[in-house]
């Protein structure tokens, strides 16, 4: 049997143990598992960045991994704890919404409620299930026992945040279309990434530009496409739309935020 | 033999490859050894908050595993390299006080020097014992050599830090008491950990209320039980109490840093 | 045969998940890699600040390591990308003068330029080739392939950047030399590190002095050689001379920045 791979994703940052003591609960249950961090720099209690940071990494791994997400201001409230399979992938995480992008490109396969206290640390907290309930059960899961044995199968559906999706439309110029999205994540690099997806765009699109904050922007296959401080649209790693300046940071040069519009037109081909 | 595991506790941040560096030495000599990092960012030279995380630490790690801990401002200086069982875990760490919180609640099985240079990696530097002296012995630890190897046993005390305790003392009112204590460090999220350990509170404590900055504050089971915005107290992950903003940073809302006096009272059951 | 090593030194940030994509596809490929993180803190497309760390970071790791190095401004345009053994270790890196530091000092043993593209991630992208070539070319070469087999012998010489170094010269004072050398980087702890390496200095050198800032800096053997908030200087662990402050931030303290010059002055033996 191949190592099992469990990754961690949660708001704890590094500059406490919280993730150390995690590793520590996973390692002792099952010392064999390959344990990979997405990222713990979430902004606190902002389940839906997480979401996307998920829904943007799952294809790097592979099937079978069990991905433990622990953004959770509920923690210790009525919110429910779950484990799940969607897709080829596993995931244990508080049910708030953070499966809200996978969802709605996977199928649910199985997913079960987190109630089986046997699985849990003893001395269980009411304040770190990810260290006491959902590393403990990523752990098991990861030895190869089956989903059913830790909890009892859902029937109320899993919770799903309302995502703004892009707006597809006529610009009013005749034989044109416009896509109107705007900017969810900001990564390390000041890169603004938009919830424009590639495939959103017809394959034979003509004369496409983008517009952001009233400039027409090119579009370009790569950062280095331009001169130091050009701005340039592209296609990025997680194929959504991106803006960024060559060499620089966009977000600080064009002062962006989250939120912020972003309108890709193009001319629809005469049939 | 379970593949053993080995943990590191520093200052060294992770901008620089320092860290980087000791895990490539560990992994030279003991490529089995899992290695797990329980923080980076300690405030440089800060030995107690070290020596809190470390002792918040270790109930998540199995028996036997081994914990190098380098905040160490003195190194290369007279200050005492050392090698220590205490209770049921492994330490490697300069002897400065690193271990003061652990040595009040488990005693030391045994306690070496770490001077026999044979261990110590070649070329060794006086400025980075993390790398050149903690990794390389760590290692060595984790392949089954046994403590006496690395050094002489220790005859003088190892350092223990003065920690400042809670008081538990009437308040002056009949049939009340109350407990003082302080917030010792702040998390990643901004709540207040003191110093206050619930096995302090009786157990049939009645009436129990917090006061922190001359306010009243609840006890709650979870940082959820309230409002946003709302201040709650809570016993935490490492049984302290601590005090929280729920869906906020309470460091930031109270403008409350280390030090700051928090209270406990209770009425006491009649007898 | 032993597990083989791979490390990461890239300026991609932890606070998205570009990284944990990185050893996603790895450990896909090769879930008996041991993976670990130089640093990922390398300022955004700073080609030099990343040589100079992976430079002195090698001699940490064992014959055989591959270092996945990218900083890589260029990604997607048509710069190389390559993969080189250069002494005893192994590089997967764009050839934008990564290894300029180590080719002073090491021979080239082999080196091919990356385009065999059966080696890459199905639905490559043009902007991270971190994740979608050079990590699973990197996987796959700790497999055991050979280094042809991932692309074209290279005929044109690697690029090195240009390098300032130090320069060895009389004082005027008869008897006396000096190396004026200069701040190369800072580390966590604010010490500055420069561009002197111990080795320029001739080991009967007399009467040694540092001067920095227009003052008189002693020579130390460690960062405790002093009273806190002393200057010193001292030969640390990259075997550079280093400026720190005891118990202090030296960057902080000195205002100090990159390319601040310092000046050793030493006598010569007479024969």
């Amino acid at each position: 049997m191949t190592r099992p791979c469990i990754t961690l994703l949660t708001d704890f940052g590094l500059d406490d143990s919280y993730v150390g003591q995690m590793k520590g609960v996973i390692t002792t249950i099952n010392p064999d598992a390959i344990v990979i961090d997405l990222t713990h720099d979430i902004r606190p209690q902002h389940v839906l960045q997480a979401a996307i940071t998920l829904a943007d990494s799952l294809d790097a791994f592979p099937a079978g991994t069990i991905h433990v997400v622990v953004v959770d201001p509920g923690v210790g409230s009525s919110r429910r704890a779950i484990g799940a399979e969607v897709g080829s992938q596993k995931f244990v995480c508080p049910d708030n919404g953070l499966l809200s992008l996978i969802l709605r490109h996977e199928p649910v396969i199985r997913a079960v409620q987190l109630d089986v206290p046997q699985w849990w640390r003893s001395g269980m907290s009411s304040t770190f299930h990810g260290r006491d309930l959902f590393a403990p059960v990523a752990a098991a899961w990861s030895l190869g026992r089956d989903l059913s044995e830790f909890g009892s199968a859902i029937t109320r559906p899993l919770i799903e945040l309302p995502i703004p999706e892009p707006v597809v439309r006529p610009t009013g110029i005749s034989g044109t279309r416009e896509i109107e999205g705007h900017v969810i994540t900001i990564d390390h690099f000041g890169n603004l990434i938009t919830n424009v997806s590639r495939n959103l765009l017809p394959a034979d699109a003509g004369g496409v530009e983008i517009a952001f904050q009233n400039t027409a922007v090119p579009i370009s296959n790569c950062y280095a496409d331009g001169r130091a401080g050009d701005v340039v649209a592209l296609f990025g790693s997680t194929r959504r739309l991106e803006l960024a300046v060559v060499n620089g940071n966009a977000a600080e040069q064009l002062s962006a935020g989250l939120g912020e519009p972003v309108a890709i037109r193009w001319k629809e081909v005469d049939c």
